[in-house]
């Protein structure tokens, strides 16, 4: 990402769609223009909400959060209260926000900002496709006025997590996510392959709850339900995937994957068991990853496992406006 | 498997199926009892004629061999001339074998082998499982009269190499392998994960094609091809995996899987892009894979990558019966 360039968020958040967002806006040098939402860890206007909590803290509220879908292309809606508390935010009983969600669709939003930054607007998606794929469909020039997408989800080498195949975010909509991979735009593609080795400890925990910064001790608070979780289901230890944050940070050039090859992905959108997996042809792997005509989608495989540190190290430097204003 | 339990092998032969063949016959404590062919890469025609050609370099032609499916349970055969030659054998031009197949049917040979050692009886499945299939529709209390069976198969972790997502054993017949795996039966599915980390090399080659037994230089002549279609396709350098052979060496305990979790597994029998797919859920892999209730499916995932040696070694100590009497 160019400086300068406008950067759309499109998330569920979703304990680490917010530690995402903080650690966006914890660079002063991102542009970022607007925060749509989605069903997926929660329902989007849950997760407008939490986008609001986290714009409040962040004292960024002139930032416009716009509400997305609530299903799938399909009609279907698979939320993850068991991952990220009945509230999104690991159950950490926030005061409900005091700004509001724009009444602008999501979709609509993120075609306008493409149609005012023709060929600079770059979009994150940290949740299911369906804002994005339906923004394509509402305008099939889309692809062609924007920069760059970088998608947080998929799982390549890596199983999956809500099924043995399928990560939560494809898994939620496979049929966007397909219509978006081959939408014809460059990708970057941030699977569990790269997310699930990039992990924050009950150390990085307690680092950020000592800091100075409030908006370090929220991310400690909420990041706690999120290490139960984890120790519980996955690592049986206590850790947690960087899977939102790490995209962001691919996205806004902070971390370059150090393997990620163009190949060419299809997404599974049969009802069989392998149904929302991404299949990335990595065949040719032992070769370098010869080009493979007619891709556009860079998939992260490996990064070097140094990102959490520098997550909650910038989490804790974090001086927001209405800090500073204050 | 213990000494004297009685061997049976199902097999496309093959260039890496004869090296798996050969290193079978040159123990002498394996008890191989026949021999059943496949469609898969070759036709299961010319899969017995290389058999018996094998079988008569190790003057073996006391083990029966015979012919099975010509197609899929579908009625689909794609068979791999470009991989092991128009012969099967690397275009190697050996002369027709002397001895002929039993008139009897593979699916037959088996379940009548079964019936006649309950319970003692191993199965080493090297090609696509249309036999096996069979067998099991044929009889379907053949499961409980088998030991284990031992397959080489599928693809985990690793990508497939037919489809980015499939195996060829198992891309070529979704539907018998699924029921094969699910049939109630101990198995050990020995997939690309640890077939394409145990490699033949042209050092390999050389050792074979300068060895003393016969056999050896067979097993030499034979490589060539393979290694050459192995370094332009998959590896960029002159090196071939050891498909077959690995998963003979763990069907008779001369390899032990240094990762190997009983987990569920499930093949993807839709027409979509994962069509063929081993789907096993490896989601406990950071938990030291948590028993799964109810699978009786060990899934090789890591071996030492001493394999290929230890191949070579064997092939080049061979003493066929033919050479004694010789």
């Amino acid at each position: 990402m160019t400086p300068n360039d406008p950067l759309l968020v499109d998330c569920d958040t979703g304990i680490d769609d917010a530690l995402a967002l903080l650690y966006l806006l914890a660079d002063p040098g991102i542009d970022l223009r607007a925060i749509t939402t989605v069903f997926g860890n929660t329902s989007a206007e849950i997760a407008a909400s939490n986008t609001l909590r986290v714009l409040e803290h962040a004292g960024r509220l002139d930032i416009p959060t716009a509400i997305g879908a609530d299903s799938s292309l399909r009609g279907t809606a698979q939320l993850a209260p068991h991952v990220h508390g009945d509230d999104g935010l690991g159950n950490t009983g926030l005061p409900c926000p005091v700004a509001s969600p724009t009444t602008e669709p999501a979709a609509e939003l993120i075609v306008r900002l493409a149609r005012e930054n023709p060929g600079r607007l770059h979009l994150l998606a940290m949740g299911p496709l369906t804002n994005l794929a339906t923004a394509v469909l509402l305008d099939p020039e889309l692809p062609g006025l924007v920069k760059h997408v970088t998608i947080m989800g998929g799982a390549v080498h890596h199983p999956g997590n809500v099924t043995p195949a399928a990560e939560a975010n494809i898994a939620n909509d496979p049929e966007a996510a397909r219509l978006v991979l081959r939408a014809g735009w460059d990708v970057t593609l941030v699977p569990l392959d790269v997310t699930m080795t990039e992990v924050l400890t009950e150390d990085h925990r307690r680092r950020m709850l000592a800091g100075d910064a409030p908006t370090s001790r929220f991310a400690a608070e909420i990041l706690e339900h999120y290490l139960d979780v984890y120790q519980r289901d996955v690592f049986g230890a206590r850790q947690a995937a960087c899977h939102d944050p790490l995209a962001a940070a691919i996205a806004i050039g902070e971390v370059c994957p150090v393997l990620a090859p163009i190949v060419a992905v299809d997404v599974d959108t049969t009802d069989g068991p392998a149904r929302g997996k991404t299949i990335a042809d990595t065949r040719g792997q032992y070769r370098g990853f010869p080009a493979q005509h007619g891709s556009r989608v860079r998939v992260a495989l490996r990064t070097d496992g140094t990102f959490a540190d520098r997550l909650v190290q910038r989490l804790c430097g974090f001086s927001s406006r209405c800090l500073d204003i204050a």
